[in-house]
């Protein structure tokens, strides 16, 4: 155990060091018809904890990817990550100021590049994904399509908002996360895993069941971490949530509860990995550290 | 001359019927997770021209395609150019009331979903064409991919916004128009064509020439509409360039100088489709209507 909780921090940083490098290179030595909105692009996908991209890392590492053929993976679910915070911090949306600790991007440029960058980010992921041409293009479209659009994040969104000052319980409330940020994370492992085998590898479902549980952990933690983070660690302004009168699982099952839940789940994710043995082992740490993190 | 001249109108009208079909199908019998936002991409695409879709069916004809490997082509497409038009008409963007005769979505529902039910169009689009799985794929994602993004389509409504109120002349003015408007007008017919045929055809070239021409001569012949035609014939507010402080051909050329070089482009257009021969007719009859037309 001690050389893994060393190994883990040190595979963090080197995976985000990657999925930035890779990020740079999407807006190098390039012609750019319109600077501005590359501008504001390039700003939506700088900073961050890189999680998905980690996610797509472990999965496919687990299942016998290289490093180099994740890449476009992990790059794909970034782009798509990046577009939604874009939009969700909207002044028609969330409207936030603060995100990573720097300005949101339609404070820092305007509310309409701000679209137009979420925009083009959506595109860009799908154009990177189909360059890459791999063996299984089509499931991997599919997969992150599905899990972005009106079968998932959108949906989730949508959700979300409809629940703004709603009274809430601990099932509507897991539906709207299962979709809004449970969705892509289960495409990050997923598109990992299809890096290296086919759908029908019976590894797969292993892999969702650990998306899944992480997921939905992942989000509680989150939850968790808004009401008892300072906006400087988070990078986001804390007590948002509470702010925009949403439902949150500390609301519904007090801090505690809300802590323990995340526990359960991620004993869940652990149990969900057995199938793959030591080759499970990274991706157990990164579920640990998914709810221990403090920003 | 006199049977071309009737077979196109019934040609046009039995592709719209197609199409509108299709998209129904898209939004029956099945499970939304979101209902309003599914209504609200439903409303976004009901109505329309459906110029795009009729492109891809009439290149994919000319080569050879048969209409049911056709439809997810040209449902791609209509879905992209209908997401752009939710987000273009958003407050923060053109601030537009009416749309095909109707309110637009954020007017219909409110600006949230109208931005949602944009990100889910186009994610739609792409998980439409992964599903059918199509021998050139990832060709047909990368099309549609950089038409749609910071290459192509979002490039173009970026530069048309900083050249609000701007002094302009007519090779910039191109320039926003062939990203705005002709980059996905050239993905239509590249995707129609891409459905029957390699993208080492030779006849690829003549039919990107065609959809250049086209392009750019459909956009101007909007801009003279803009002018001369009413918002009830229209479907949306006319004279909205000129209150925009939009830069335009009739503008710069005044409206016999715009009508001239719409004609010069549809001789390009014409001249573009001679290594098709007679399987260029309807193709030609069809870009004659797209700058006759007065809606």
């Amino acid at each position: 155990m001690t050389t893994e909780s060393v190994a883990l921090p040190l595979r963090l940083s080197a995976d985000r060091a990657r999925i930035d490098a890779e990020l740079d290179a999407l807006f190098a030595h390039r012609d750019m018809p319109a600077e501005r909105l590359e501008a504001a692009m390039r700003h939506a996908v700088t900073g961050g904890k890189r999680l998905r991209p980690v996610l797509v890392y472990g999965a496919g590492r687990a299942l016998g990817a290289s490093d180099d053929d994740l890449d476009v993976a992990a790059l794909a679910v970034e782009l798509i990550h990046a577009y939604s915070l874009v939009h969700d911090d909207l002044p028609a949306m969330d409207d936030d100021d603060l995100r990573r600790g720097r300005p949101t991007v339609h404070r820092a440029f305007d509310e309409a590049t701000a679209i137009l960058a979420g925009d083009a980010l959506q595109a860009l992921a799908f154009e990177l994904l189909a360059d890459a041409a791999r063996p299984r293009l089509a499931a991997m479209i599919r997969t992150l399509a599905q899990a972005a659009g009106r079968d998932g994040m959108v949906a989730g969104q949508a959700l979300d908002i409809d629940a703004v000052g709603e009274a809430s319980d601990v099932e509507t409330l897991a539906t709207v996360h299962r979709y809004k940020t449970g969705a892509l994370i289960r495409a990050a492992v997923r598109l990992g895993a299809l890096t290296a085998v086919d759908e029908s590898d019976p590894r797969m479902a292993a892999l969702d069941a650990y998306a899944a549980a992480i997921g939905l952990a992942f989000q509680i933690h989150d939850d968790v971490l808004d009401v008892t983070g300072d906006t400087f660690t988070l990078g986001k302004t804390s007590g948002a949530d509470a702010a925009h009168d949403k439902p949150t699982y500390p609301a519904l099952l007090g801090l505690d509860g809300a802590r323990a839940r995340a526990r359960e789940l991620l004993d869940e994710a652990l149990a969900a990995l057995a199938p793959l043995g030591e080759a499970g082992v990274p991706l157990a740490e990164l579920a640990k550290y998914m709810i221990e993190r403090d920003y």
